[in-house]
């Protein structure tokens, strides 16, 4: 049984990356099926899908959350291709490539770029994951 | 003599904190000169002057940014005011709040909140500043 | 109406701060009362109120975060109020702070200790909130 | 010769992970001996030795901290086979991960799980060193 | 009776501060003295009084880091005053402030800058502390 | 044609790494120009080709917030090689290593150090780079 707040993550997280919801619940059925569930219904049901801001934007916003924070680049090379999956241009992503080195510098923009490279590379093939297995 | 650079980055300046460019000079003249002219340059001359991106988005990067940074409460305020001038609504402010909750965790979010409430409080007054003087 | 999980969550944070959850709501409630209902619901609802692993050791687990963290000096205080209300005792709680320097260097050890010198010395009063209105 | 904090490091260390303490001397001897003999006397003689706070305890304080710092995969990795060692559960190193998300967000959460899962799936092999040679 | 190292590190400390040492043992008498004594035994005894690199230097290395971390605007200052008291020049403090904005960003340096500007004003006197009591 | 600043970049950046300049142009190439060209005029030539402070302590203190930040293990290599190049000790270089613990733990310490042995494993090579392509 789903809940609502599932489905609605489900959505979302379909729009961003087909095949990522599916593989994140295979990945972690055995060590941390929760966090799975968790995902889905809090971070793309309950947030990524409220109205106010589109996904557009919303992905820009996680690509530069993720390049300041330098921890994630797997979770990030998957938000560069959501990004470009919901409508989002190469040119803005790499826009937001060179306003973290404003804000967080040079180091967190190149470790971002590496990952938005790794994406505009692979060329339309589905990249990145919650981790890396 | 002013550059080019100085120029344009004082024009987008303007447009985000009409003052701003003008207190942060007088406040750094003393101390520092070379980093407010490398703010106005560089920061906001090379990168916030750019095209592909609109500056209301740029704003609501920079909030997204400093609030999982983390901290800077001023420069924080001074950028969701500058969101606001540039055509953020309130609600999208917010939203980027609530993001934050999800890539940063609650701690961060509730700090942001702390910043874009005091914006939001002072109801059109000038707010925030590269720093606390 | 209320869900279980808010109704789970403020059972929870009552144990660790019994006004918390009220002023909290009522500091929320004009500027983004999501954030609050987030909180209760996903932050104590779903998580802190697990079983697995008893709410001391929980507290004492979110006082080493936030002091790695270093971000947000009054939701420490309000989980050092919460690790003692739970039962931890005041050395447990300066025994994190020690951990901290081996971990995070002795100045995120002295913020932490700020915070916790704050709530030892209230002597009981509620001390912290989510955040400092 | 070596003092009584080394020894009683040397011990406490050994509790976590019985081989850890050579392999570090060995790699380090070349580069840089003076950081295994602090870790040693210092980080387990003088901190993880305390009484105060339980072994078990304190290991999952620092995967808490390891995870939120999220730089080190190859010693929280250490840190999650030393918590089993001392008498963790799997349930309590995977608690620790979920109380995360609340405090630091789901990337770090995801990256703290990658490297419990890598230990979970070793079954007992020694895991995880000071630094990855 | 004190150690070797605790001998050690006060003399280095009072190089930098003449008064902290003493400051700090007071303040952490009833909290948590242990950590007064690691400071100066570990702290300033065991490394920051090695040979190998400058006091000046080793204070210009301390502005960096806790520039860029950023958590610790009290012990910013501290060592701000300690790399004047040991030699250093106000143009090499500033020089450390500039080059923060291209590894961590402009809010970093412009926090970076608030505490040099407050122990610049102060004109010798004692400024800073390990926190604010 | 390029900018004072640019050729300025230039210089500096070859005294630290002679292939560095050409190798992150290469790269760059198709995917980000513009972060290149920033990297280089204002990075190497507005910041670290100042006066006041001299290529080695600059080197130094790269290492030091490069070692802190935690997150750029190949541009850390980079400055380790590029403070050799200028005239630092191999000695000065683990110094910054050690201090780093007492500041930002040990984990920061240990990743840094990682970075310090691979270069000086190489032993003349050049080594690091803006990212690992």
């Amino acid at each position: 049984m789903t809940t609502v707040r599932f489905e609605k993550g489900l959505e979302t997280l379909r729009k961003l990356n087909p095949g990522a919801a599916q593989t994140l619940m295979d990945n972690l059925r055995e060590v941390l099926p929760e966090l799975a569930t968790m995902t889905i219904e809090f971070g793309f049901g309950e947030i990524m899908s409220r109205p106010g801001l589109d996904l557009r934007t919303r992905e820009l916003l996680n690509i530069a959350m993720l390049g300041v924070i330098g921890n994630a680049p797997s979770q990030l090379e998957m938000h560069v291709r959501g990004a470009l999956n919901v409508g989002a241009t190469k040119t803005e992503v790499t826009e937001v490539v060179l306003q973290i080195v404003a804000y967080a510098g040079f180091p967190a923009a190149y470790n971002t770029l590496q990952a938005v490279h790794r994406v505009f590379k692979s060329d339309g093939d589905p990249q990145g994951s919650f981790w890396k297995s």
